[in-house]
């Protein structure tokens, strides 16, 4: 039984809440449950060194806690003077994710960088970060063909969504919230393309290991997750 | 005329919605305007070093913008390593002035550390802040005195509510939004109490000097835009 | 009754001891009192990265102690890896004070850094750097119109001085020494020019709230007091 | 066809030598191939903050490359003044894989910290480091059973031992040299007790998604290939 | 011929002023020709934490330049984050130096801070820290001496004293000012004590090396030097 | 009596083992005794700011140490943000000391970057990197005339060799291992060519100062010393 009382291939109610910047080329605020990450897809006019005259651009991600998102005030990584190691794997992995999609080539010389920033903390942060960044970096390009500046369906080659799925109490369940994720004894988190391809699987043994057929039973809960949260996205920017 | 249309001892919309925060003792989404600033409270069992064994508590702000708050994004203090000279001046400010209202023998051996987080900016983030932060910073201690753990009337001596000010287009005028702000010839800002004393007072000459006259005119538009923002509070609270 | 035994609009002997450097183009150590502070006014042919190209120069200043210049030895910052916030707050404050009576243009692309060395500190150093600032500034255009670089009547065109004031044993009183700054109930700085422009204006109730008439006794304080100081100041440069 | 022209199940040369550090508790240099790893396992009588008085040690990892290592030189982290991204998440699964097979309880309160340095780079290093960090951190232990401060046995519960795998050219290989590694479309790696559990799972699409088969060919290999790993970690310490 | 006109083996006029701060237990500014350092000497009641209850006290020294102490403006080390590694290496030198004559028991469990910093360079800055610092932390000692906090005598065993030496234009020479030092072939820095004795020998070859007797030559200059550095010292302390 | 059974001039085993680096242009694997120290020579197509379009090259060196590489684990550098000071004194040695047999010209606008690595510690690392070094950078250099970049005997003027000396138990004794370094009254290091030019002499009083006399004694050890290290390296390269 799960604290919440969701059976165990149900996910938190999922929403994305669009256009929430004034500023931002792009933006979503999208909740799983009592996660809620504001998402902004800033364009900007330049490329990385390494890309400079390639034709090429670029997707990068940055992510950040408010400090007060969690239970327990975390300290503030500006004060500190440096991004955590979490933070620093989490935001590597939501820019593998979203680039998964893009056609670089086709964006051109310029760079889109999808900050997410968790304002409520309650387990998967990054997975809600990666989907509703997907929504983000969407009505990016979106703005971006209005002026004429690219092909929105040459550059972004299809959905990417991402879920959690662990082993709690025994059970293989999905979309875990803070008082699962605590207590799991496996943590995966799946990141999946519209088609159904995979883009990164990541699974960890919090107590014991895991078993082969444990491991295909999240994959199996992840596919039809990740299924869900695209069709949830096409809804969103229908 | 004001670029908004307001009048020039008009303020924007001021809204405050409390309990926005799962976790914070207290938390506020103060809006200004289309500045918005997420405040929470967060309650800590320990004092600073300075402060250990003296019977008394403190209260500190930590204050930080999301990158895409502002029309160009600007780069992540966390990523850069180390908090800006304004954001340090503005922490050190909304710490000072909430202080101002706080008896911290009262308080104990407590702190409470109040996060003020630019999700938008258009200008007047700092005074936000500061009179959203009352907010929060009154329900953390309301939730306190539920707990038994202090008095709220022994702890909190008055509200505390902050505006600017500045001279545009050579009329003093309140409130400036972002575009103003960049435009004035004198920019002000005023923290008073409920009992219309004086807590903060800062003026800049952005442009050409401004003279002991101006400055009463701007001070006069303060004193009525904190008194109808201390109105707002108590309406708030109630 | 002040510690000092001087009378309320009495401020500490004030001296200005210009070219105390083999060095830099303008310099002067500037006394108020037992508060010393080292200014070095240094020209450099460049300017910060915004106005390249833009025909205007920059000036700026950077603000230090030395570690002993105080009562208690506090840590070097150097040591510690970064300036504080008061040290960033009072940089701040020097540059956009001296920048006010600055011709950017007539200045052209060069940069002119002021460096502010706390050699002892008694009370008031930021009005001290500010008002010796001046000099060092000075002597450094002084320098370049020597060698036909500038105008220097069109760079400069205004004095500037500042000077601190206080509430404190229920008195207000001018250029407060360290044994009444740390007792006051008010703290305020004032920036004014030559002409009696306000350029500046900073006051924080360290105790209970002020009100606007002991704010204008202030004003007052400091009008007086700037004017004594911008009289030393043209006897300095005569 | 394998540039190296390994099968696609076939492992590079693998050996582990030990006791390589007079000084260090337990040490091993490792190697997979032309990526030497030299780990070793140093014994502290301390734990980190959070398990004070809890009666339980901890084990960690720190993982750092030498400048030449690689290719192209480096910069060397310690004089960037921070570890990068890359570095962080290595580290962090080191530290994880190796803990999945220790009883902290049975260990006590002490710290054991695993430094895994890499000497030469071609491709792997993290998984010669998991690896190579079993046997260290085993003869770490042995030497605290010699001493009677544990009992081996109680402690260490299983062996540990990782592996790449990828597809390259369409094919599922493992163990990825360099030159497999930078054109893989995608690449996975696994951690594995000796009992065939799974401890981490990571794959990461690098040019296409990838499909459930091709992840299920990853994991065969990988397990067939760590099975082998912990033949030879039994043998290296009989 | 020097450029200074100077003998080979004639020295800058040097002086030491006593008691240049108000606040510091000891303070000497110290000026060897256009160098001039200001030296504190700072008690701490606390020691490092290797000294904690070993009844030992500890001598420390730091080093820092005022940005424009030298021709061209250096950056200020604390707005770079960090100390150089020139300075590093001059304050670990001062240090060592002064720590020779010091019974560390003698003084017991205290800590001294030499700070010295340079108002104005010209070459030979590290020697005149070390001479000046002997006399400021001189003074220290007989301020806590008429605390009746240690015997001076048993504490501060013998001067300590310290000057440059070169080869410049083939010839030795001693006490080189900033022209001579980045012109010179070889430079050397010697530490001695009243008694004669070395404490730090640093000589450095900067075009060809030299040879022995090129060495010995230095060190007789110094040793005539720094005997002449004592005889001052003595003077100063009358 | 020495610890190790050595005579007073007797160095340890001292061994060159070249090519230990698959990626390097030049590399060495410097043992003297216990103290092994991986050095790699990287030649990097540009040179620092300050010599572009001068036509000079640049050799520079960096130096770290395992954090295990001594008896007690050391904290990693990359780890604490900082280089501390003792590192940064030495790889400033080390740069020095190789420079001076180099002519800058004849290498043209490249760098060499010279990375010093303490494998294992056991004393005298600093002069076992540059003695090492000089190998690495000798076949790093070869390396670029079979390529025809340069003239080996043109860029590479002379050998260069380090060694300590000491004074142990009253008696000087030459390359001093951890046991008797942490016991020596005088510690010493100096640098000499193949031709017996002195480079670099650094001399410390640990204990008492010692005299002129025993100066020049652990000189005339060393000019030793160093003869028998060149005449290694020449076997080492032939």
């Amino acid at each position: 039984m799960r604290p919440s009382g969701r059976k165990t291939d149900q996910m938190r109610q999922v929403s994305f809440q669009r256009n929430v910047s004034k500023h931002a080329e792009g933006s979503c605020l999208v909740k799983f449950g009592d996660t809620h990450v504001l998402v902004t897809a800033s364009l900007e006019d330049k490329t990385p060194p390494w890309l400079r005259n390639s034709g090429k651009g670029w997707v990068t991600a940055e992510y950040g806690m408010l400090p007060r998102a969690t239970g327990e005030r975390m300290k503030r990584e500006a004060a500190t003077g440096k991004q955590g190691g979490r933070t620093q794997e989490i935001q590597r992995l939501i820019g593998r994710s979203l680039r998964a999609v893009i056609d670089l080539e086709a964006l051109g010389e310029k760079q889109i960088t999808v900050d997410c920033d968790v304002i409520q903390a309650d387990g998967g942060t990054r997975t809600a970060a990666i989907t509703g960044g997907w929504i983000a970096l969407h009505d990016c390009l979106k703005w971006m063909e209005t002026r004429n500046m690219i092909k929105l369906e040459r550059v972004l080659k299809d959905h990417i969504a991402a879920i959690s799925c662990g082993i709690f109490a025994g059970q293989p369940v999905i979309d875990l919230d803070y008082l699962e994720d605590s207590a799991a004894e496996t943590d995966a988190n799946f990141v999946m393309t519209g088609a159904g391809g995979l883009v990164e699987v990541q699974g960890t043994a919090e107590g014991k290991p895991f078993s082969r057929e444990e491991f295909l039973n999240l994959l199996d809960l992840a596919t039809e997750g990740t299924k869900q949260l695209v069709e949830l996205q096409k809804q969103a920017i229908a």
